[in-house]
C-alpha cells in the first residue's frame, strides 16, 4: 500500500487534530531555522547579480500552523541576507507549499491572509520596492518530481523524509503471514529480514527524492532535510523506534483482551524508517548531483516544545504523557484507521498514554533528529 | 467588505455544496471548449519550436467535478493540437488551479489520482516520450497577480469574473442608509447611482484583471473568458438580473412575515455584475496589452445541464424550481450567512424555490453567457 494513499497528518483544528498536535514538529523547526539561515545566505551571495524569480519548496509542509511559519521563516531570511548584501530582494518568490494530495490544504489557506499580512509588515516602508510573494499548494509526492526544471533555489523539509513512499514489500512469507510477528516497524527483535526491507526501501525512496530534486534545482541551490533518524549504522540504537515499540505493546494489549485479532498486528507495518547519516552519504554519493555541506544531530525530548503553545488551555491539564500521545495519534491515526478501523482508535490512544507515562516517569526519553544541509552541484 | 473575505462555493460533496449543485456551470464549461481548443491551436502552431514549458491558468476553478474536468479538457486539447502539428507536446504543463483562498482545494485534490489516471490513458503507447503535468493550487483573487511575470500561455476562466472583487463602494447615503432599497443587485428599480457604481467597480475590476495577466502572460498568449453577462449597453435588459430580483422577492417575503430586518435587505448588495461585450472591449483597449479574437454569446436557460448528472439519484426526484434554487445556494450562500446569519437559509431558499418554480412554469427563463478569445499582443 502506497503511504499516498493513506498518510496524512490529522485534519482540521480540532482536539486530535495535527493542528493542535505538532509540538514537537515545531521545536524541529526552530532547530532547522539557523541552517536555513545559512544556506539562504549563501544562495545569495554565490551569485554575482540579485534573483529575480526565487523559487522555494516546503516538502512535507502539512497543516496547522507550523506550515506557513516554515514559510514566513524562508522569506524573512532572505529578507535579512539581502540586506546583509545590501542588494534588492528578489523580485518574484515563488513559494511552494508541497505534501501528499489529502493533505489539509484548506487549513494552511486559512492562515493565508495573516501571513501576508506579516510579510508586508516585514518590508516597513520599503514596501514599494519590494516584489511579490506567489504561495501555491503542490500536491503529490516528494519521491517523485513536482516542480518544473530548473526552478527551485532552496528545498526545506521537516519531520518528512523518516516517512516512506510505502509500507517495505517483502514483510510477508509465503503464506501471507507477517514476518515482524508483534511489532509495526523496526524493533529489537525484528528479524534481519525486516531490517533489509526497511533498509532498501529507504535506499529507493531517497533516491528518488535525490533524482527528482536535482532535475528541479538551479546549480548552486541548497536543500535542507531535517528528519527523525538514527546514530550509528545499528537499527535498534539509541531507542530510536521506541514510540512504535510502545504503540506495538498497546496493540498487543488489546489482542490479549480479544479486541484486536493478533494476525492483525502482524500483518500491519508502519512506513517510518530512522535512517543515520551514513547511509544518506552513500546515496547522495551514488545520485551525484548533490554534495553535503554540512550535517549536524540534536536530541529532541519526547516532550520537548510542548511548552510553546502555552494559550492553548487544553494542554495546561495534561500529563507530558497524554501530550505525546496526542503528537502521536494526530501523525499517525490516518494509517492505522485505514487497517484496524476507526473504532479502536479510542482505546489504542487511552493504552498507548499510559504506556508513555509510565516510559517517560521512569527515563528521559528522546528522539535523534538531523539536520543535513546540500548543494546542487550542476 | 472583500469578496475575497466571504465568497466561496459551498464546501464538500454533501446535499447543498457546489461539487453537488454545479450543472449550468458544467453546461457553461462545455460552451467553452471549442473557444479553448481553437486558442490552444493557435498557441502551439503560432511557435516555430515546440514549447518546452507551458503555463495554463483556470481563474476560479471552484471544486467539485467541474473544477479538474476543465483541466483535463485543456490536456487533451493541447496533445492534439500537438498531434495535428506532428509536434511533440510540451515536456512541462504547469496546470495552475485558481480561486479565492476559501474554496475548498481539499475536494479539488481529492480527484486528482483519477485526474492523473486520465492523464495517462490518454498517452497511450507513447508515456515515456511524454512529460510532465504539475498541477498547483494558487489562492488569491484574479484581480491582482498571481503568477510569475512571463509564465502563463493559456488563461482559461470560466463563471467566475462575473463575480466583483467586492461590493461596490457609494450603495448607502450619508446616514448610512442602503440607497438599493428592496434589491440585492441590479435591478430594473435601481436608482442610477447604483448603475454607476456596479458599473465602475466592474470596470476597476476588470481592468486590474487585464493589466495582472498582462504581466504574467507570455507574447501571444491566449485568455478565453466565459462568463454570464448582458446583451446591450441597457443594464436591465433580457432579465439579466432576474435570479437576485427573485431572491430579493423571497428575502423581503421574509420581511413581511418579520422573520427578516428591512434594514438588512436594504444594506445588502451582492458582487455580481453582468457586463456587456461594449463595456469589456472599452477596457481591453484602454489597457492595450490584449486584442480581442473572437467573442460569442449563447443562451443558457436555467434549467440547462441538469440532466447530466443522472446518475445522482437525489435530483431525479427534484422539481426544476429545486434544482435551479440548489444551484443559487451553493454559489451565493456564503455571503448571504455572512450578512443575514445562518439560521434563515433554509427559510429563504425555500421561499426561493417557490418563486423559481412559479417563474419557470410561465416563461423560458435564461441567461447570457459571453465567451470572449483575448490574444496577449506584446
Amino acid at each position: 500500500m502506497e503511504t499516498v494513499e493513506t498518510l496524512h497528518m490529522n485534519k482540521g483544528a480540532g482536539e486530535t487534530s495535527y493542528a493542535m498536535n505538532s509540538f514537537i514538529q515545531r521545536k524541529i523547526i526552530s532547530l532547522t531555522k539557523e541552517a536555513t539561515e545559512k544556506a539562504i545566505m549563501e544562495i545569495l551571495s554565490s551569485r554575482r547579480s540579485p534573483i529575480m524569480k526565487m523559487g522555494i519548496a516546503d516538502l512535507g509542509c502539512s497543516s496547522g500552523p507550523n506550515a506557513l511559519r516554515v514559510m514566513l521563516e524562508i522569506v524573512e531570511a532572505i529578507n535579512a541576507a539581502s540586506n546583509m548584501l545590501d542588494r534588492a530582494a528578489p523580485k518574484e518568490l515563488m513559494l511552494y507549499m508541497n505534501d501528499l494530495f489529502t493533505n489539509d490544504f484548506n487549513n494552511v489557506f486559512a492562515s493565508l491572509p495573516s501571513f501576508h499580512t506579516r510579510i508586508n509588515q516585514g518590508k516597513g516602508n520599503d514596501s514599494k520596492n519590494n516584489g511579490y510573494c506567489f504561495v501555491s499548494a503542490v500536491p503529490g509526492t516528494f519521491y517523485g518530481r513536482l516542480f518544473p526544471a530548473k526552478s527551485i533555489h532552496f528545498v526545506h523539509s521537516s519531520s518528512s523524509i523518516h516517512w516512506l513512499s510505502r509500507v517495505p514489500g517483502g514483510l510477508e512469507d509465503k503464506n501471507g503471514r507477517g514476518l515482524n510477528k508483534g511489532n509495526i516497524c523496526i524493533s529489537k527483535n525484528s528479524p534481519n529480514c525486516v531490517l533489509e526491507a526497511y533498509s532498501q526501501q529507504f535506499k529507493n525512496d531517497f533516491s528518488c527524492l535525490l533524482k527528482s530534486r536535482s532535475q528541479e534545482m538551479v546549480y548552486n541551490g541548497r536543500m535542507v532535510l531535517s528528519f527523525l533518524g538514527r546514530q550509528s549504522m545499528d537499527h535498534t540504537s539509541s531507542n530510536c523506534y521506541y514510540q512504535w515499540e510502545l504503540l506495538a505493546h498497546a496493540l498487543m494489549i488489546m489482542v490479549s483482551e480479544g479486541l484486536v485479532e493478533e494476525e492483525k498486528v502482524d500483518s500491519f507495518n508502519t512506513p517510518y524508517y530512522a535512517s543515520c547519516y551514513e547511509e544518506l552519504k552513500i546515496e547522495i554519493e551514488k545520485e551525484g548531483s548533490f554534495m553535503v555541506d554540512s550535517h549536524e544531530a540534536y536530541e529532541v525530548d519526547w516532550d520537548d516544545g510542548m511548552y510553546l503553545q502555552s494559550d492553548h488551555d487544553l494542554l495546561g491539564t495534561m500529563s507530558k504523557g497524554e501530550r505525546f500521545s496526542r503528537t502521536m495519534r494526530a501523525g499517525v491515526e490516518s494509517i492505522l484507521k485505514y487497517h484496524f478501523g476507526n473504532h479502536i482508535m479510542d482505546d489504542l490512544f487511552q493504552r498507548y498514554t499510559t504506556l508513555v507515562e509510565d516510559h517517560l516517569s521512569k527515563t528521559r526519553a528522546k528522539f535523534f533528529n538531523f539536520i543535513i544541509s546540500l548543494v546542487k552541484l550542476h
